[in-house]
């Protein structure tokens, strides 16, 4: 399933490519850290300048996108580390990624679908991209749409994912971890393990794109549960079970809604490990915990902790929900559906562990 | 793969069962807090009377058995915790055992093959074994064998095994947890289910006994290099990386050593939920900790934090370091590998993530 990436291989396919990164907050920022170095170190392979695209902010009293271009640091996202020079930040979006061979998409899924709109007709037909993504779309139908589709979808080109136990602020400080990088072929795996990989971020590859992707929203979910566990002072044990159980239904929501979902793929960084981090050190546990700690509503609470950003697993809970519902599968999901009413405050936390008791797990 | 109990099949089998537990430390009287409860619910079922064997010891100058048993709390092991009044401590092995169908082995491994020997041509042909125990035995040909494989050779009976995410203490206060039961067929499992199970203690059931028990011994191994990751100070990425490593070395050693073992298995409580909660909450992780903050030998810090008792994940790093070199397999290990070394001291603990950058898993 894995495949070292061949420098051979790649140089005959002879032509540099040129990187943008779509997008440009703390994960943004943190990968372009990685890849601003990769690209100098294989020069034979990468133009040397990657454009940022950058939204335009004010940030004392200057354009964010000059103190970025004149400190190499993004100062307002990912302060205190230094970005290779060769990362240029763009507040222009078709400037930055029209001549661009690869497109990594990394910003909130909300902002997908314009930005996609907006580079339309103006990328390279034979652009790859890859989402950093974490998140569902709504289809025009009202279904579940992955990003990496969205993308495809509209930009009329392949996309990639990559996903794993990748907490933005440890990867920027170059603390070792793994990622999954899933694409169509062993080609296109080569190519973005030089783009990603590192000694301390560790790339596998493999070609269940649709499980990976899901695994980075539906991870979100079990988060709030875990933090609900902490909330209410309980163990390791009933941590583990929830972990487990989430990581469960998550197999299943990939058995029945993704074709070819492999379990094994859920062995990967971007599954048990990525649920690990999040049920641990995310900040969807912290708004578990927060639930259980004060009545307020999840907006409330989003205006408190993010300033007003949006929780990602909230979103994901309903949008799962209300397919689940649909297909009147709400009973095989215990864990997802206390959840998703424990977010509406329709349910107490405090009677989220009675609702896995019988988990269809146990029978 | 999980079966649910069904009351009508074991009241058909008649003859009530009576139950011994063969061993009495913190697990062993979590365990029988629970297992004296169920017994009485089931009065059709099983004999009231629990016996639960104990090695005798002096407790404040009296006898620790009647201590308990005027009690009914393990005051030395579990103090605070009060046990079933049918829950009867008795410091004869053989009048515990003689006249059990059901004999629950939880004790420290290296007891089990006396305590066996003692017990041989005194208990009932008929009877099942259950173990509850973490660790690998050695063979007289210096192969690994394991605990159950051990009890049905002295013993000549039926070993099943329970494993899982259950800290002790958290199942005596009754946080809601999972466990994996490992038996040869439906009636045994079905029976031991109704030994185990209650509303906050869930049980799943399969037959791949061999794999539950090497995750029991194995993932002690992985909670020392968590410890590690805890001591160096470094953060939830490489934490999740080092336990998903750790876990595909268990499934490797798995496919490689257990006939029959299966990746799914692996899901199950024993597995990855345990996994979790051993490198968050482990004795094995507060080892691997300290083994980054001080010089002191395994033997020292066993003293100091242990008070002389073991720890398991250094002995079973040994073990399984053995049969690995023999076979000539050390590279497809290096997690399990460094670990050993440096439990042994002959590697600094800082080098151990340096021996993770090239995994097999990432090639």
């Amino acid at each position: 399933m894995h495949s070292r990436f061949s420098l051979q291989v790649l140089t005959k396919m002879a032509i540099k490519k040129s990187i943008c990164i779509v997008g440009s907050g703390n994960w943004g920022s943190a990968i372009a850290k990685i890849v601003g170095r990769n690209v100098l170190s294989s020069p034979d392979l990468f133009e040397a300048k990657v454009n940022m695209y950058m939204y335009e902010e004010n940030f004392e009293g200057r354009k964010l996108t000059e103190v970025v271009n004149e400190k190499h640091e993004n100062v307002k996202y990912l302060p205190g580390i230094k970005l290779p020079e060769n990362i240029v930040a763009n507040p222009d979006l078709i400037a930055s990624c029209k001549s661009a061979d690869i497109l990594i998409f990394v910003m909130p899924h909300q902002f997908v679908r314009g930005t996609c709109k907006t580079m339309q007709e103006h990328i390279k037909d034979s652009a790859l991209a890859v989402s950093l993504i974490k998140g569902f779309d709504k289809g025009p139908d009202g279904k579940i749409l992955m990003i990496s589709k969205l993308i495809e979808d509209i930009l009329n080109i392949d996309c990639a994912v990559m996903m794993g136990a990748n907490l933005a602020p440890e990867v920027a400080e170059e603390q070792f971890c793994e990622t999954t990088i899933g694409c169509k072929n062993k080609e296109q795996g080569e190519l973005l393990r030089s783009v990603f990989e590192t000694d301390y971020f560790r790339c596998a590859v493999c070609t269940d794109i649709a499980t990976i992707e899901m695994c980075g929203a539906l991870k979100n979910v079990v988060g709030i549960g875990a933090g609900i566990v902490d909330g209410m002072g309980l163990g390791h044990n009933t941590k583990a079970a929830v972990l487990r159980l989430g990581l469960m239904e998550m197999v299943k929501f990939g058995e029945l809604f993704i074709e070819g979902s492999q379990e094994v793929t859920f062995f990967e960084s971007c599954g048990v490990a990525d649920l690990v981090a999040t049920c641990h050190g995310g900040r969807n546990r912290l708004l578990g915990e927060n639930v259980v700690k004060s009545d307020k509503t999840i907006k409330q609470l989003e205006k408190e902790i993010l300033r007003g950003q949006s929780f990602q697993g909230p979103l994901v809970a309903q949008e799962i929900n209300q397919v689940l519902k649909e297909k009147n599968m709400l009973e095989q999901f215990p864990l997802f559906t206390a959840i998703y009413k424990i977010c509406q405050r329709e349910m107490d936390p405090r009677e989220f562990i009675n609702c896995l008791r019988n988990h269809p797990e146990h029978i």
